[in-house]
């Protein structure tokens, strides 16, 4: 038997979304660009999917960018902005994941600290955004510790930003940028209610095709795309569509939109019972995150004392799966630059678990993967 | 009954590459970067494609960079020199990719001139090399024409110039990149038989999956790739692997090139049937591109007075689905620009015809779509 708690890292295609991209396989396998009635058909059903994620976002079909992941959306996002504004700045927070970090490094930026709960300082976020300012992006939900950004008030900041700007008449841009990977399948989309101009979203987090994802990019942000080729999606994201993969990435999306507050309700109720259990029979457990305003399905706990490494492996000898932190980060064997940034003492960084629920995963899960956590933990001390 | 002659645009995915996938979407869908030991077996997997990949090439595992398809390789190839040589210049042919002409659009750039059948005028090509070219990008084949260039011919220009380079201590490096997107399924792919650096292979061309392909990079080539993220892939292709493609990707070209000599027989065959029925009865047809180095599928036709729009549709209404140049150029609704760098004449350029056979193309195909074309034409007159 195995349980698995990383649904955070990575998420299997749901069969109905399999269905979906099934006919684009072997069959309805046409060029969209293409002249005959066949491959017209096919670029209709590209026209369809990209009508039902502009739905979920409240936006203009044109306002859709297929691309081939959430790396890929930020690079192009990021790149995008400050390519056109090489003069300019970009603000991120600290928390943020590597491809926003290791994108924005590549301009003059500044770090946005967070709160210990993992918030960002909106006191000294207003602060750090000057004259110079192109972009600011901050993740909607942290991909470690879960922690949800109030995007819609950090909006504000900014359209008081630009408002002053527009006074002063200093034209340069200020665009705000999102990265809603880890929250598509909770939380609310709608890009004017949340005020961004450019939101990132991630097909392999939600039950969808991997390497599949869009960038929102609201009519009139200047972009200007670090790729180069036939013109497709508006002349951002060249390269011959990847039917199959937007089929896929569409049909998962309206999957999780629809149901995303019966997922929420229920991921939610598993996560709480499997932080009751563990933190009644471990008291020290420390519950990391902002515990108000956290994902559903995130749940990311430290002990003193324990090698988080170790447990990591412990677990996996007995069936269960999950992670110290993100695998990108992993990837590094380094700690979590997000723990870090969140302040968090060395004892407690070491001796961390993120565990993610998922929509597969049942009560029964939870009551035995809380057992084998809490006997592990205990071993390891 | 509809007989489709577009395999140069795009490819049915092989069954037997869809079975090949199909147990990394539901059940191995793992983070290759996650630590538990499901992941490993999933990063083992990549591992192996990626050495199958690497046989084929005559490569090292570490020169095989897993793209999001042709567009991207071209891209990171042509961008990732470039970045690093910003006041170097690159050298393309005339009927390059729209994805390597926009690109190297960027950057001081010299375009080499081809003679009537396509290939690269190799006389002014050395001449255009000079001090400060580091990139030269020709396509191995050419998409629309099937015109077949002399690559290791080419290499043997470019080594010419690296060696006068050496004597006189310029260490600017001279790279050589080739798409050979259109070529994977029937010829030699071995990188240092070719003399290349660099070389694009797309899927979507190959009966692999769409938004897949490779860039080779050959050890010590110097590339800033225009990518940034969580470092997978060398560095050079950030962004969680698309493990279900990548898989895909390694199993089609397993497929084409290990039977690419009996798939290069039995289209020649076909294509050179359709051509001998079609100009027995349209004797004043033109046969462009190097009758005795083209692409064993393809077969690109014009004729005098026949306005290749209206056939094209005239063929899908009776069921023969073709085109008049490459699908990305047909989207910008203008006249080929590669037989725009042939020297065509306006007539010949808009009564063209592309018909590319593939895997499942029979016998019977050739015969009715020869019959259907020659009566299409000769309404048309």
């Amino acid at each position: 038997m195995s349980i698995y708690l990383d649904y955070a890292a990575a998420t299997p295609v749901d069969p109905r979304v399999r269905l979906a991209m099934d006919p684009y396989m072997e069959e309805g396998f046409y060029n969209p660009s293409s002249p005959y009635m066949a491959a017209r058909e096919v670029k209709n059903a590209l026209a369809d999917a990209r009508a039902r994620v502009a739905y979920w976002l409240g936006a203009r079909r044109a306002e859709i960018i297929f691309t081939a992941g959430a790396t890929e959306s930020v690079n192009i996002a990021i790149h995008g902005v400050m390519q056109q504004f090489p003069d300019s700045k970009v603000v991120a927070a600290s928390t943020e994941h590597e491809s926003v970090l290791q994108s924005v490094g590549r301009y003059e930026h500044v770090i946005a600290p967070v709160l210990p709960n993992g918030n960002v300082d909106q006191v000294e976020l207003e602060k750090l955004i000057d004259d110079q300012t192109s972009l600011v992006t901050i993740a909607y939900a942290n991909n470690e510790i879960g922690t949800i950004q109030p995007i819609p008030q950090i909006s504000q900041i900014i359209q008081k930003v630009r408002a002053a700007r527009a006074r002063l008449g200093n034209d340069l841009p200020l665009y705000f940028h999102t990265d809603a990977s880890q929250t598509a399948g909770y939380l609310d989309l709608h890009a004017s209610r949340l005020g961004v101009d450019l939101m990132t979203l991630n097909g392999a987090k939600i039950y969808g095709p991997k390497q599949t994802g869009i960038l929102y990019s609201k009519v009139g942000t200047q972009l200007r795309s670090p790729f180069t080729g036939g013109g497709q999606e508006g002349g951002i994201r060249s390269g011959t569509e990847n039917v199959p993969g937007i089929i896929g990435f569409a049909a998962a999306l309206d999957l999780v939109q629809a149901d995303r507050r019966e997922n929420q309700a229920k991921d939610a109720a598993l996560r709480d019972e499997l932080q009751r259990r563990i933190v009644a029979a471990l008291p020290d457990t420390v519950v990391n995150g902002n515990p108000k305003r956290r994902l559903p399905n995130s749940l990311h706990l430290s002990w003193a004392g324990v090698d988080g490494e170790r447990l990591v492996l412990l677990l996996d000898e007995q069936g269960v799966m999950a992670a110290t932190g993100s695998a990108c980060a992993a990837n590094k064997q380094t700690a979590s630059d997000v723990l870090q940034a969140c302040g968090f003492s060395d004892d407690l960084l070491q001796g961390s678990l993120r565990l993610t629920v998922g929509e597969p995963t049942t009560p029964d899960d939870v009551v035995h993967a809380a057992d084998i956590i809490i006997q592990s933990v205990k071993s390891l001390r």
